[in-house]
């Protein structure tokens, strides 16, 4: 069953004391700059650095404790790791997330504070998913999927329905909406809350170059893959391809799909730190990235930018600055 | 003439549209960390990087455009630099910032970039005072001091006015509120906000370690200099001792002063970067330097802490990333 937009207004009530409804910065310069308004959502202020938390708390919340006390499982490149073991900690239930070994140690860290146990896989030669499942079934586990489940997309479509209201309460009509897009789970989540709420914005997915499998699905009209598993410095976006149910909402409603560079992810990382004082991992720049390098029409426009999230290795962060990417 | 909390109330209005209304962040990690809730007012997110927008804004703002057509004349490290840039730019003024030729890259460039002319000067031997005084008169501009007037005093206070309220609204009863002190605009608005909105709130200012001259002219009730201009990471709290009118209210209602060492700034700056996502320059995070390194009781307590500014050389937060400093 796909998610609707009454599901986001539940889970809107549901996140609620836990989620944190973050602000939507707007900056004089940007917008002189874009020559419009950019609403950036800030999601990097989210509970666990990332908007992952409120489709892991959306879902986890709901799961009966006694039924689920084999805990959960989830597999994730860092950010839904740690949307999902703090929802399971609050919760009071064990979590075990499957890691990338190559994924940012920040990442890796945060999931076990929040109480997690972490197991590494090689990103090149194993499957995910068959090391998740396969956890799951010995440890009666419940399955929390990155992106693919009613509840994660709904969850994640609060972060647009708080943008969409937030935007309106300054009288602000969107044209469009950027959403930094990896499985696309967020990007479905808050498509159908503009569809709802600020029907005039047009909803585009924002990918880095060369894992723009999203875009060429869009085209297309059928689901294609990424060449590669790895290989951009927007770690958070490296899901091969669209999933069925986030890509049945995302072609009925999405616009054309772009996609950035990791220079231009890093460019939009520097500017976050120079102008907007947030801190942003490339993956979570993106978005911002399409419009600093000019991706889409902004003169004249009004534009949400969600800035999905800030969990960056502080040595990759400390390299993006100085300039080395 | 002393400003009264009244006239805050006042600034409010006038700041309004113009300032931003900064977030209060709370992050579970903190508090749990704490035994405390720690509410964080994120100024770094003030437009130009730091609360100093906001007293700017509110003495330029009420200029009679005709009669300061000689514009405005300022001497600042750099933050207050960058808020009456902004506010002369907003204002249709010409603005020229008298600046330490030391001041950190980012903010000489941020001030240029509202269109004021910078001029610098050597703090070790010129007097910044002296050098403004002299622009002031040949230009027929109004000069704007970082700390010594009234308006400028009210203007910050609405940080604390915000800070109060969003407390009030959450339900918090403040027991100590921690900011960031140089001159003691900020600390001494801070407080007469807290006198009306929070009167139980404990006020205290943070200073550099080896740069607390507010904190040693609370303890021996006159005003006391720091014995050196300059020397520490955080830039802009260089002032060399507390201005006669922030003393005169803060001796009346601040709790002892607190003061941090650059090591435990930049453990404040990285814990802004992973856990708040925020960008901390570090004299804007030496009052939650003060949290974070237990200069002040917080088990069972509710502090607010000003997070003061995120003007940082991009060079120098690399190095405190990668733990240099």
């Amino acid at each position: 069953m796909l998610p609707e937009f009454r599901d986001i207004e539940k889970a809107a009530r549901r996140i609620e004391g836990f989620a944190v409804r973050t602000p939507v910065l707007e900056s004089p310069k940007l917008n002189a700059l874009a020559g419009g308004r950019i609403l950036i959502k800030a999601e990097c202020l989210q509970r666990t650095g990332s908007f992952k938390f409120r489709g892991a708390w959306n879902m986890i919340s709901k799961l009966d404790a006694k039924k689920a006390k084999g805990g959960v499982v989830a597999y994730s490149s860092g950010n839904h790791a740690q949307g999902v073991a703090a929802a399971a900690q609050i919760k009071g239930l064990p979590a075990l997330i499957v890691m990338p070994a190559d994924t940012p140690l920040i990442k890796q860290e945060n999931t076990k504070s929040y109480g997690a146990e972490v197991v590494t896989y090689d990103r090149a030669t194993q499957s995910r998913e068959e090391i998740a499942e396969r956890f799951m079934k010995q440890r009666h586990a419940v399955m929390v999927p990155p992106f693919e489940h009613a509840d994660i997309i709904a969850g994640q479509g609060t972060a647009g329905l708080e943008l969409a209201e937030e935007a309106s309460a300054r009288g602000v009509v969107l044209d469009d909406v950027l959403v930094c897009c990896s499985g696309g789970g967020l990007t479905a989540g808050v498509a159908l809350a503009m569809e709802a709420l600020q029907p005039n914005a047009r909803v585009h997915s924002v990918e880095p170059a060369g894992f723009d499998d999203y875009a060429r699905s869009l085209k297309s009209g059928t689901i294609e893959r990424n060449s590669r598993p790895s290989g951009s410095i927007c770690d958070a976006l490296m899901s091969p391809s669209p999933g069925d149910m986030t890509f049945a909402i995302n072609r009925r409603l999405l616009g054309a799909g772009l996609a950035v560079t990791d220079a231009e992810a890093a460019d939009a990382v520097r500017f976050a730190f120079e102008v907007l004082k947030i801190v942003l991992e490339p993956g979570g720049a993106v978005a911002l990235a399409a419009v600093l390098s000019g991706r889409i029409e902004t003169k004249g426009k009004a534009i949400g930018v969600i800035a999905s999230g800030g969990n960056c290795d502080p040595g990759l962060y400390a390299r993006i600055l100085n300039r080395e990417i």
